[in-house]
């Protein structure tokens, strides 16, 4: 087999130093920025392993300090090229899901992508902005985010070609191989040459800690994407918070399920730096390639959607890894069952809550210690919530939308009842600077002084934030309030039945009642067999044990199996699709 | 046995909320500020210990909502005594030292008082400036500071009285008993009278994170005390750089030992709150007490000066806790001896560095993969280097003295040789704000852009700091620079003799050398009897062990065995003291 070595302008020059050019400015005061740790981590751990690059033909290792030296040359060859301060340079990683190897359960996006790693550090090094762009979207998807961000320059994988085809923006194209001969690596032999071994004195900080360091496009389902704006202050702050939640630090390694396209992977690329974790990127994602690495190269730490973590646990590889594992699980609640199957598999659970818009994560749910003598199904139910703010946020509430025709004014909370529905809004430093070129959605996500989720929930009397469901999700049954049902409470009970692998609830027009549950399920591999030809008798079993858990609004009226659900790429559930199927029927 | 229940005043009202006013500001920026902790700590474990007051007569235990309504009570009754933003407010601990266990090893200070814990958090919340006093100086030290710092209002122990006799600063006693009829705990209820249950939202948040949030006199063992303010952003930075260095968090029990007026606890009462961790705070400060706490108490953090530590491993009671304690040495560098002896006895070390002036530590020795197969002695003195910068220092730097007769100008760094000496310093977040009301001090200590520590190092070629010795410190053999020896380095191998419990070396006139080593030796109690009427014995065998490990110019000339070493009340070593013995040879 072919060793891996790393091209000649990857190698830094003896006694180099990890300090930017000195600039005369306060002895007590410096912007908070997240470069500052790969920085750090490249001072104090030079020769630890930072990356590694996997299942590609020849894995690529890099070192703190050579990663660190990447990280340079490319800040250097992105100033070459013209980008100035404030200058966008958009990212668009591998499309590779003609690869994916379990399809049946999910899709999981591709992600992985050297040069993503050494763009989020670089861009700031060299004071632009890095615009991330989702490799799902179609071409003319692409073309409005490289229009609307003015993007000077794109980093863009081999087969992502096609997505940028007929654009005058300047392409560097990476074949992800980290050798020479790659148009990437040459790009940096180039950068490096321009640096004219200034190092990273030569390389200006920056003094705005309110300076923009990410555009992030929202993976919006309807409309146009809107550009998420985040600070280096904020990332900064956000990175931090990840890292303590996570427990992190330099015996950790962090594999990159989570696409880095969405919310610059959480700010994790910098909490990793921050506490020397090794990461490991991969360019394909599959349950297979996930589980070599759980259980052969000490694996500590991922981030994922539920629909991943399922199908992760239910992978025929899955058996308990030698280490911890700490799955951060955000974009939508953790079951009861999938609770129980990642804590039998050896996988600790930490349930989060966020946005691009919050920089990632910006609730936790706190494990509180009375969570020791309770069921698994009583637990799992109050790990659902979305908790609780993390440090670094100022705060979260849960208010009273504005009447009709109000836009902006005072917020008022609901109360800490567990029932009234309200929308949670937050402040502070984790909260977006603002969405780019869109004063008019700024200001209206802004409105009161608070920045607004759009997700509706309830305030525990404890303060614990539980999300109900967007407001399309509820489910309006006879029109009385208290006959609201919300489509993931259902979820969440439907999901306890042992054949059910995946659930999702809309609603659907019924001549009595208005509206009532339609379920749609993906049945378990183990038990599908069973119910082959027997979908009426799966629904009555289905429905059954419904009504042992919810009131007879909430059960669901129709239940259709399907092989699989529809997606976003960062594996949200399009209810959008659902309610298509449904408005058909 | 009487049980501890807290003063009906400190009990919080049903639904309290942890917010301060809602103030219109930016939705995406808050003023760091470390009181958020407590609150958010209050928030999501109300009912956990957070501080338990333990070795008095009734020992004392309070949740995370009880001490929180506790410190919302003290900001009130502070705002009601007439404290505007900015006044500070000194806080005088119990001087208990007549009441020292093992005085034969260390006197350890009196430390503990609930109330330093409330005011810690408390005079931010009212937004003053806490000013802790040291309760071992002469009432005349303690009267500078007094008048120094102007401050408005005084907290005192019922054994510091005599401190503050004949001021006019208004004084509330402290019984430290957390009882009703306590003059301390009716000041609290007082303030909740004067709350008039409007909680935290009624206290207004410091808008400005680089207000003053601490004043603190350093103890210059010359001249008079200065005063350190440093900011409310920088103590959060600070406090949540400790928690992560420390990996901290709510299975987290830390134990003071360190004083609460060095350095504000060298940022830890912040540290505790963002982890949730319990602190477990004490009267007085024996061997004992903290064995006790080590073995029953679920102990796994504390801070102490290598003296302390040493009175720590040497304690009859010593034996491997049932958890991992992790022990934050600063002050000094820990020797070879006492690495091994701490790890024996399964305490994790972890040698940090830091001054007043940086907020307690900013650098730390961060342990290496390669320390895994080299021996105890040579991991004892890379372990001995102070290290490297903090994630929230900017930088850290070796530079040259600036030559005679100039004061301010660009400061350039000595080679990372690991040999020419220069001055540590350093600059951003974590650096103060100024001296107090003493520009020109600040002016000097910023000169370059940077504050200069005072500390003489070197800079090894992997960028890790090693002190050698603050300039008078140096032993001068002999005329050439070559020949300049660092008591610290004779120190540390000194201590590596078996018989050795503490050592201290200061440089001796000398007729022909110009000034030689002179060792100060404290004999360890288990090998005291081997040397009794023996000293000149002891002191050739010394000699002996020195002359295999030191070039000769640095081999101490003179060795005298004492009972104790002079120190300050944080455990440094009164070298003062000792060239005050040697001039009278």
């Amino acid at each position: 087999m072919d060793t891996f070595t790393p091209t000649p302008a990857s190698i830094p020059p003896p006694g180099v130093r990890y300090n930017l050019r000195e600039v005369t400015t306060s002895p007590n005061h410096h912007a908070l920025n997240p470069l500052a740790f790969i920085l750090r981590a490249a001072q104090i751990y030079p020769d630890k392993v930072a990356l590694i690059h996997a299942d590609v033909e020849f894995p690529v290792r890099y070192t703190f300090a050579v990663w660190a030296q990447r990280i340079q040359n490319l800040a250097y060859a992105l100033i070459k090229a013209g980008i100035k301060p404030g200058d966008r340079v958009g990212v668009i990683s591998p499309n590779a899901w003609a690869r994916h190897y379990h399809t049946r359960y999910i899709s999981l996006p591709p992600l992985v992508f050297l040069y993503s790693q050494d763009a989020h550090h670089a861009v700031i090094a060299a004071r632009g902005v890095i615009t991330p762009i989702n490799t799902r979207l179609k071409p003319s998807e692409v073309a409005y985010i490289i229009e609307h961000s003015q993007a000077k320059l794109l980093l863009v994988d081999h087969e992502c070609k096609h997505l940028v085809a007929g654009h005058n923006v300047p392409v560097i194209i990476s074949n992800d191989t980290g050798r020479v001969g790659d148009p990437y690596e040459q790009f940096l032999t180039e950068g490096r040459q321009f640096s004219k071994e200034k190092g990273w004195p030569g390389l200006m900080p920056e003094l705005d800690e309110n300076a923009a360091a990410v555009l992030c496009y929202t993976s919006g389902t309807t409309g146009r994407p809107k550009g998420v704006v985040t600070t280096l202050r904020g990332s900064y702050l956000a990175a931090i918070a990840n890292a303590a939640e996570g427990q992190m630090n330099a015996n950790s390694t962090y594999l990159w399920i989570l696409p880095m396209f969405h919310a610059a992977g959480w700010t994790f690329p910098w909490s990793c730096s921050f506490s020397f974790a090794t990461q490991i990127t991969l360019r394909t994602v599959n349950f297979t390639h996930i589980w070599k690495h759980f259980l052969h190269s000490g694996v500590t730490h991922y981030c994922a959607a539920p629909t991943v973590q399922i199908g992760i646990v239910n992978d025929p590889h899955a058996k308990k890894p030698p280490q911890v594992v700490t799955a951060i699980i955000a974009g939508a609640a953790p079951t009861a069952h999938l609770i129980g199957e990642l804590e039998r598999t050896g996988i600790n659970p930490v349930h989060v809550y966020g946005l691009t818009e919050t920089y990632g994560p910006f609730t936790r749910n706190y494990p509180q210690p009375s969570w020791a003598t309770i069921s698994l199904d009583e637990r799992a139910r109050l790990m659902a919530r979305q908790g609780q703010a993390f440090a670094t946020a100022e705060d979260v509430r849960v208010v009273f939308p504005y009447p009709e025709g109000v836009e902006d004014g005072p917020l008022v909370d609901v109360p800490r009842d567990g029932k009234t529905v309200g929308e949670i809004v937050t402040r502070g430093n984790i909260v977006m600077k603002e969405y780019f070129r869109d004063s008019a959605a700024t200001k209206k996500a802004f409105a009161g002084g608070s920045f607004h989720t759009g997700d509706l929930a309830v305030m525990h009397p404890n303060g614990t934030v539980a999300i109900l469901d967007r407001s399309k999700d509820i489910i309006i049954s006879g029109g009385e309030a208290s006959q609201n049902a919300s489509s993931l409470a259902i979820e969440q009970e439907l999901s306890s039945h042992p054949h059910v692998l995946e659930v999702s609830v809309v609603a659907r027009p019924h001549v009595k009642w208005g509206e009532r549950p339609m379920a749609f399920v993906v049945l378990h591999p183990q038990h599908e067999g069973r119910w082959k030809g027997r979908h009426a008798d799966f629904e009555a079993d289905l429905k059954n044990h419904a009504k042992s858990k919810l009131p007879g609004f909430a059960c669901p009226e129709w239940v259709e199996i399907v092989p699989e659900l529809p997606k976003t790429s960062t594996g949200k559930i399009l209810k959008l699709e659902l309610r298509k199927i449904v408005a058909k029927l």
